[in-house]
């Protein structure tokens, strides 16, 4: 989405650690009209993939998903994050170490909102180690729900968990991919 | 508003100690097309109000925000909950205690995102005993910015603190009020 590497490129920082901030418009600011037209790339992206439902994460995909779920007429669930002491027998979860913030937590999910029914598009607002994304895909999995694909905002390509999946046969949809960057630019993957 | 009423009456499940969930349509899973129509409800209250900015707080405001902001026009900054070990220099911040957890945290809010130029509207999904909009209200303060009006989903109005807000003057706009729950109905407040 060329729109969204011009953004990137014009108002996202780089700092040390491949960390790219985009929090003037993505997720601590959100741009929402600019949004809309992000959740209108990914429903057009998915149109007719019998999609039902949009599984999430806090608290950065909420934004992405809601305008996607806004355009697809299905509604949005997200992942809660939880403080790993007790997980209830009332939920799905799953083990996501963050790549950001060096840290293990769980995500969990209400066994209320998923089901074997379910045919789910994962959305997140950033792909680096994969790791959230495994674990979205591992409650989907124990819902017994199908995974149609996944759609992501920005994508480090360079760190390979994107390709990794689609080489294992799982759809990635991925808006802006870098496939480098430095201290000073971001280089993009050309997308046919 | 009606529709909302309807919803919770329908689809809310009651909890011990005054909880109302509902996290089948507004709070884990979100009805994306019923969020809209909030979102175009609070947009209406708000119009003509001079409202540059929606502020709200991570998770559960973000979905309403961000549907308000796609009819008013404007972006949305969503607070952080952090973990109150150190408050970096570049942040405004606040402490919030939860009703529902029973924790307290520090909700913060990067310095490049809201400034004295800022004239905001906060949205949240639940107003309690108010701890969040009052840490919210001292963040724009803090900013410099102006508080024209608070848009609330559901105010527990039998805990007072929303009416305390109006009577300092606030305006707090609230699209169900709960005056009386007990562990099988709800009584809302007439809305005139």
């Amino acid at each position: 989405m060329k729109a969204l590497e011009e953004k990137i490129a014009r108002e996202g920082k780089i700092f040390p650690g491949n960390i790219v901030k985009v929090s003037g418009f993505l997720n601590h600011m959100i741009d929402v009209q600019f949004m809309m037209q992000i959740g209108k790339e990914i429903a057009d992206l998915y149109e007719g993939s019998g999609v039902n439902k949009i599984l999430t994460i806090e608290s950065s995909g909420i934004a992405i998903a809601v305008c996607a779920a806004s355009y697809m007429n299905i509604p949005v669930v997200f992942a809660k994050k939880s403080k790993s002491i007790n997980i209830a027998n009332d939920v799905y979860s799953a083990k996501v170490a963050s790549f950001t913030h060096k840290t293990t937590k769980d995500i969990i999910v209400s066994k209320e909102v998923l089901s074997k029914e379910d045919k789910i598009l994962i959305i997140d607002d950033f792909l680096a180690e994969g790791n959230a994304l495994k674990g979205l895909m591992s409650i989907v999995e124990q819902a017994g729900g199908e995974v149609k694909g996944c759609a992501i905002a920005i994508e480090k390509g360079f760190q390979g968990a994107g390709d990794k999946l689609r080489n294992e046969g799982v759809r990635v949809e991925s808006l802006a991919i870098i496939d480098e960057m430095s201290d000073s630019s971001i280089k993009f993957r050309e997308v046919v």
